[in-house]
């Protein structure tokens, strides 16, 4: 079996970090040219690039650009916390940064200059180990999906959230490749609607047969009996198996385990904070209500209209059938 | 307590039928114009007038309509067909030209001129019928609130989907007015966004403390102790008290049983249909899979995605706390 995909979110190059802008897909395929450890800080805090195990690798990338034109290791380190201070939910810009600050912590009396090729090369074994996870994790979920299994999935967690072929979409991948795929509904997604956007557009263009509806379609569909399983990403997963992820996921779980169907969550280990006893922990980003009231430029809503805007819900562990991980299927607690 | 509201969707003028286009709102206030009974029909087919209720009110002045051009009784009754072709979930729908076709019988040797004043009469009696019940609904619903009450709602129930001050959206005027009201929870209603668009709209107008959140956050929200009670309208109530109403609905019913959250259903008798069993009965409307690729013109995901849009789920009797119609609260069964 052979995984790949021809996306490339983040790419490193000479000058500095490519950034493919997600905001814009699927009309431009445009690719942002960060120089700066802000430039990186803004694309994440903007969600040009996003997805967890993504942010994580990009924020290493950016700590070697930081290197480049850090003045001091003081102003090195400030650096990580400017990206650190982006997000709050996912885990796996934090577990990167502390990876990158490790690094420094190992060379007390390397300049910032001598660092960079070092953060570089830790950024890029970090990107190599999220691609390796992506596809230990297709290994070991694809045998979960029953024989032309139609997989519910909600938002993103895909080529665009990772370093390789995706964590739940990965598993999608080598679902479809071994022949056991029936098709994929995709929920759209809202607010930012990474479904309709990211998912449908990297579907299309791997050729998996997939099928959107929207967020609040998922009941009905399963009351139907159109899906198998659902099988979601994770920002955050703590001890006792209780995660963060996209807004709508916690709705999804109650709903799968009303209707008795099996709910997986895909995620590198790198996503486990086993610092966090639970789900009440989870620090949840709130986001503008403008990503509510608006579709794009679209005002919907009449203007002043207040909304509320969770970018993340938490899921209980009771409601997850599995998890899927680099190092096979676990079930909670996972610490 | 009294009770009403500014918002007028149809309105009857000399020259023929004038409807607010919902389409259209919360941007413009435009009301069409409607001579002819195919331009009544075209007008509900395309969502410019809907909520159950109204559409029955506004086929039923269609035939007053109708009975000014028609050429023969034959031609007459064919336009209830047309009519009654536009959307199959609502019942009002047909329950008000069986009212209007009930006329026709009633005096069969009248030529359609004849008929139309007392078409128009009937269609008249139907509006009225309709406000009186929003405000027996609104009496009977209000006491259902806690005070202080967190009500959770979807699409629109109001001014806009009756002839008066709307079903659920009655109810929660009614506790406002009665000083019981904390807030209401806005769902957008996706794909057409009837919440975000409509209820807003009127909750706005009339002063009524609302947040607006997209569908996929209820679930966080009640998890989260925020919601008190879920009160929503029905499309369709069967003899075991399984209704159709919004697609959505039924996930809402589930979750709010999960969370312990009483669920309300407010629909006037019109609504109920004693010639169906139960719920697998109700006809569930398939609309355009471009309401959900696109949100108003725009393109959401990629050109040529395929999607699923059914208009309405079926909620089961089991999850219904309690139905509020002008006849009092009551249990499933209704019939």
């Amino acid at each position: 079996m052979t995984l790949r995909t021809s996306i490339t979110p983040v790419r490193w190059e000479d000058d500095g970090l490519r950034i493919l802008d997600q905001r814009r897909l699927p009309r431009d395929e445009y690719y942002l040219a960060c120089r700066r450890p802000d430039a990186v800080a803004e694309a994440i805090r903007t969600l040009a690039v996003r997805g967890a195990p993504l942010i994580g690798i990009t924020a290493a990338y950016g700590m070697a650009l930081a290197a480049r034109e850090a003045e001091s290791r003081e102003r090195l380190l400030a650096c990580a916390e400017l990206l650190a201070a982006t997000r709050p939910t996912a885990v796996n810009l934090f577990w990167a940064l502390d990876r990158q600050r490790a690094v420094v912590a190992a060379h007390p009396d390397a300049a910032p200059g001598a660092l960079a090729p070092l953060l570089l090369e830790e950024a890029r074994a970090i990107h190599a180990e999220d691609a390796a996870a992506c596809l230990a994790m297709a290994a070991a979920g694809a045998a979960l999906c029953p024989a032309g299994a139609r997989v519910l999935t909600h938002c993103n967690t895909g080529a665009l959230a990772t370093g390789g072929i995706g964590t739940a979409l990965g598993v999608i991948r080598a679902a479809r490749a071994a022949g056991r795929l029936g098709m994929v509904w995709v929920d759209e997604t809202r607010p930012l609607l990474q479904g309709a956007r990211l998912t449908a557009w990297e579907f299309a263009r791997d050729d998996i047969p997939h099928r959107l509806l929207c967020d609040n379609m998922a009941a009905a569909l399963m009351a139907a009996g159109e899906v198998d399983l659902v099988m979601v990403g994770a920002d955050r997963i703590t001890r006792a198996g209780d995660f963060a992820n996209k807004i709508g996921t916690y709705g999804l779980a109650v709903l799968a385990h009303a209707h008795q169907i099996p709910f997986y969550v895909a995620a590198p280990w790198s996503t486990v904070d086993l610092a966090l006893a639970d789900g009440r922990a989870i620090p949840v980003e709130s986001r503008g209500e403008e990503e509510v009231t608006h579709c794009g430029h679209q005002l919907l809503a009449p203007a002043g209209t207040r909304a509320w805007n969770p970018a993340f819900d938490v899921t209980p562990a009771a409601l997850v059938t599995g998890f899927i991980t680099e190092r096979g299927v676990v079930k909670a607690p996972v610490g």
